[in-house]
């Protein structure tokens, strides 16, 4: 696959950003990438923030249509925005800022993209469910979790003060370690099998328990095959893979931005380039 | 010429925009197509600000590296930036901002291509000069007549207070009609001659005085060949036209974001891309 050429902008064309400490160039291409195939006079540019508060007034005032949020601004720009809508909401979390006409609205297309999936999913809603986590990514999983019905949900986490709360705030259990548990599905939302990470090799629960498992999501986008999602593969298992929570994520944010909604076969293909 | 294509882009490409209530895409063109041609990681994009405080929070905020300044903002933004440069300072007005790891600094760039052009004409710094015009540009028009050294400068312009006071301020003369003199060189610093507008097929000055004198200077840039430089012309006579002007303060904007000086040639490309 071929990079796109940009679009010549001219001056309706109309500006998302993203906004994170440490950008990467995965929503650069894939926005752009859509925005091309799509033919709308659009571009997407990452920023590295040097005062978020500063940043998001440019928002406003330039205007620019949408941002992208990333880590560390995900709550501390709860303040700046105007409505929180229900997918932010559910976690105190925003990756996503709209700015209708003015009116800065925040989301959280993880959030959105893994209760998506999670719904699509043949998981069984009451057989137990452990999440491997405590951080952002687990709130998002473990809200998800919750509003597809799921009933039987215990997150496992070194951390006990995060993984008790996390778990607190949800209604669902809290264990440092699984023991001799064995449950059905597992969710990973560590960093545990990213490439380049000190544990790319590694599965985040024991070997015992993966082998005894049905399925698996792993919030792990590069690489999307982890160990543990190569290991529910390799028995026929079905397996939910961060690539399409990233993708589902971006897909959603990209249909709050331009009111357009990519093709699943489009989704795909600027993905796949956006992670080339 | 055809349109090149933009960059892609990705998480280290340089914004830089323009802040303007009506935005033309001379600006989007020119610097886009240069850009292009020198191989730099920039783009450049064209705003009609919501909030030019917030927007200026922006270019601080996301970062921005520059900001064309236009119609309205340019005395407006005086108050938001951190350092007037002597160019700036010398009309008190803001045509560009450069983001300098985080200080705003503000320049007229309008000003300083009148200036060099100016300096590199040949015109008789002793011989009786005449202005038409009171507004923005014609304060860019007389402090660079001033700072090049041009010593017998009347500003003629319908606007008493306006004219009267730009005349005080430089220490030249204010007439409300030439009436019987023939100044040596004409200055067109009025929208008279602009294709489109009431008086795209006026002259500034009398015919009588347009006879008589013996080269011009038009802020004009849209046509380029006013009535003006054209009659001006017809007589084989030094005249500096508006798509100079234009194209030398694009390109004195260009530098500053940049660093990177193009070429006469390269201005000149550009300029006519901007342009068609």
């Amino acid at each position: 696959m071929t990079a796109p050429h940009s679009r010549t902008l001219d001056r309706d064309t109309v500006l998302c950003v993203s906004l994170a400490a440490r950008p990467s160039n995965i929503g650069t291409r894939f926005h752009n990438y859509l925005y091309n195939e799509l033919g709308l006079n659009y571009v997407y540019k990452a920023f590295a923030p040097a005062d978020i508060v500063d940043a998001v007034a440019g928002i406003r005032g330039l205007p620019i249509r949408g941002a992208a949020v990333s880590m560390p601004y995900k709550e501390s720009v709860i303040d700046l925005i105007d409505v929180m809508e229900p997918s932010a909401a559910a976690i105190e979390s925003v990756n996503t800022i709209v700015n209708d006409g003015g009116v800065l609205r925040a989301y959280n297309t993880d959030y959105q993209a893994v209760a998506d999936l999670l719904a699509a999913s043949s998981f069984d809603r009451t057989a137990p469910v452990a999440v491997a986590g405590s951080g952002g990514m687990a709130k998002a999983v473990v809200a998800a979790l919750r509003d597809t019905e799921f009933t039987d949900v215990t997150i496992v986490a070194r951390n006990h003060a995060a993984g008790g709360a996390l778990a607190a705030k949800y209604g669902f259990a809290y264990v440092p370690e699984l023991g001799d548990a064995r449950p059905a599905t597992l969710v990973n939302s560590t960093p545990i099998g990213m490439a380049g990470g000190p544990a790319a090799d590694s599965l985040p629960f024991d070997d015992a328990v993966v082998e005894a498992a049905n399925g698996c999501l792993d919030v792990v986008a590069l690489p999307p095959d982890t160990p543990l999602v190569r290991a529910m593969r390799a028995r026929g298992l079905e397996t939910i893979s961060g690539d399409a929570v990233i993708a589902g994520q971006a897909a959603a944010q990209f249909a709050l931005y331009t009111g357009v909604t990519p093709t699943p076969d489009q989704v795909r293909e600027a993905s796949e380039y956006s992670r080339s």
